[in-house]
């Protein structure tokens, strides 16, 4: 499938600071970008830190007063398998050594904490069934609300809140996969028919020998997400980091199949 | 300096489980292994997951009932700079792709916690004079003793406690130097003259354009540190990760000057 | 029913220091003591703070080396209604004064954070219908088991681990009922049949115009319950408050009935 | 010195439910309520629960649609001895009962995690001139500033974040004094002078024989501080409790000296 996607940004920066950008669609086995535009206004020096081992694109810019960002791409994503199902669980010695660091607990998704849960309630399925009942219990558990997270949220409030958007979803996915020893790691994408257009957060699991992608919010096809950055958590895949202070004066979102 | 290390460990596991073992010296441009010997008793087939990229070497194997470690080493340590004073901070635009994560919070390092404290406490200092006021703030605030945290605790658990370990104090001088927009890594590592002898944990900040040692506790030289593992802190630098439950039943340290 | 309560407990105190202590049996309309004998070894000066109002006993004393207490008591218990099942909820404002800080949170039962949990799973329920949903709630997805929780588990906690004893069930069981606005406390009580023989804590709430005890444990009967404290949380309720430092040599309870 | 009070809130409450007011002035050896009026509109039928030991006057309502709340009071205060420098700590077995639960951590006030902080950094003061000092500090440690606490931080959060507002440096107070071993207390008040007028939370700790108030934020005389309710924290002071939920419209507060 092939996809136009157009971001569109403003803001305004109290102080002269950098900013590291991280919202342009990444290139990989799975997708491939035919034309994109990046445009900062004013325009400013951009310097690439793309990552060519994950596909990542990367741009620093120095900012200042009011910002305008805008970001257009035609991407071309390959079709997905999405199976969980039945899909085994890779043994820990026949992961791909990149796969470890997704075992592991992070910032926003402390692991360890679910573990007991994790055995008590799922303890007697394995491999993608228990991913898929994983998935199965967080849509069935947890309302999808604005107002009731903030960017402090972890999986550990989640659980409790029984509440959140699609990033506090993804994170309380990641940590009961973790939980389980299965690699399950946080992706970025732009999402073909997300109401209302954002930018999304959904999780990715490796099994059966390869990461397979999942909305844990049930809001997007999976074979519509158009995939930016991947990393162990929001911290990872925030699609802008400020290292100052600004704030956001507009925002908007497009994604259509061409 | 040339250093001779040996590790006996011994563990009792209550059931079959996979081990991922993280204990052998890395190589790298800082230090050479000349000899080494990892031995299990009983004889068990290691699967490797070494990592090329970072040096780090890993070993995963199948383990049940006692299980005996032992692991043997000679490495040659390269003379270290561990100059923090007067050492500029790098621009994010300059940090080298890989240096990016270490910026952002991590599972006991939550280090957005304390940017509010950090621009407080050492708003007015930057670079390496800022990470040696850091260190200098950990040693006279924080009390090395053990029992006061445990495998859970956190940065911010320890900026409370005021006590801890070598672990702990790594964690908030990490925290606290990504609140400062630096660079900081975990690092375990057998210790020359660390009494009593153990794996050690310290911090890796990057600045003047290079990762540079520094051991909040104070209480081991950064020449006589033989680098084992590297990661965000202790999630990644575990010196043994259990997939399955198992209790230790000895373990014993040693390294020295040859 | 009748009972005869025996408790030893022998302390080494590091340093001279005063100890609060809240073991013996409280006055009060649902039981009597018809004899008791509290005794200190070596013999310390004791004050007496005792609460008219609740009945609760309590005994100051200065500590130094080892102390061993030795408190013997038998007291009458009357017959309790522990029905909760179609008991109404008592209407904010027909409740006691004493029974409103119930509602709130507290050290250990931050039921604030449960509000949303609670309307979620038990919304179409009211009372003591609410209740005991609550509790079977709790007997389904809570493990008895030590080791996992500490002194400073707080409900929170003991809804992520699904483990933990009579004091993390207890604070659990509190926190769910004042996030429905039921008041709920907390009471430590000697406890026929318990095994192994200790103090207990147990929940105890208010409907249908008096409180009503219920033990989440599913451990002892409330009929063999000897009341000891009532308060907020483990804060109020711990048997024994030592300001200053102090290790448990050795202790042992017993209940029987007479 | 003789205060006027005015107090006028508006809520627009979503469903018919019952709100809990803590807004009246208490009535006590200290304060002496010359004339009164608490108004609601539309009518409504006011119970009260109001505390006869403690003086706390507190009136509970059915509320629906949009409710005014209008207060006003004349209030003739008592001089009051702030004074905290010199004066001694009263030993535990000299403390009035109520004074006890004061030691003891509260939703909002762990007081138990800050022993060690406390004994490090005030240990060689005692009573009056060890609270003086935990003024100090906490006046030169932390900002007053609203935007960086919210209704769930706690006094750990505030020492962390080193901001908040009253309410939250009236927490790390009374942690911190508890974790002394020094009976502390929260206070809600009408305050003289500040700026801009509001309700303000205020710490009260007993030494020297009696309760002294003191104000952790140094914005109001304690002279002028006209008492509302007195508890463990925020949780027990909350000048509304709604039992449902609301959403404020506006409100004013107004006191002058007369």
């Amino acid at each position: 499938m092939q996809f136009q996607i157009q971001a569109e940004l403003t803001y305004d920066f109290a102080e002269r600071c950098e900013v590291l950008l991280l919202m342009e669609a990444a290139r990989g086995p799975d997708q491939t970008v035919h034309r994109e535009r990046l445009e900062l206004t004013p325009a400013a020096d951009v310097a690439r830190l793309d990552d060519p081992l994950t596909g990542e694109r990367r741009a620093v810019f120095t900012a200042e007063g009011r910002v305008q960002l805008r970001y257009e791409a035609d991407v071309e994503v390959q079709v997905r398998d999405a199976t969980l199902k039945r899909v085994p669980a890779v043994p820990i010695r026949d992961l791909p050594g990149e796969a470890l660091r997704y075992l592991r607990g992070s910032r926003y998704c402390p692991s360890d904490r679910f573990e007991r849960f994790v055995e008590r309630e799922f303890g007697d399925l394995s491999g993608g069934d228990k991913v898929a009942e994983i998935m199965t219990w967080i849509a069935e558990h947890l309302d999808y609300r604005t107002g009731v997270s903030d960017a402090a949220s972890t999986a550990l409030d989640t659980f409790v809140d029984r509440a959140g958007v699609c990033r506090d979803f993804t994170h309380l996915a990641i940590a009961l996969c973790r939980a389980a020893d299965i690699p399950a790691r946080a992706v970025s994408a732009y999402a073909w028919k997300l109401e209302p257009p954002d930018l999304h957060a959904v999780v990715e699991v490796y099994l059966g020998g390869r990461w397979r992608l999942a909305d844990p919010t049930g809001r997007a096809p999976v074979q519509g997400l158009v995939r930016v950055a991947t990393g162990l958590d929001a911290t990872d895949i925030a699609f802008m980091t400020i290292f100052g202070r600004a704030e956001l004066v507009s925002q908007s979102f497009a994604i259509r199949e061409v």
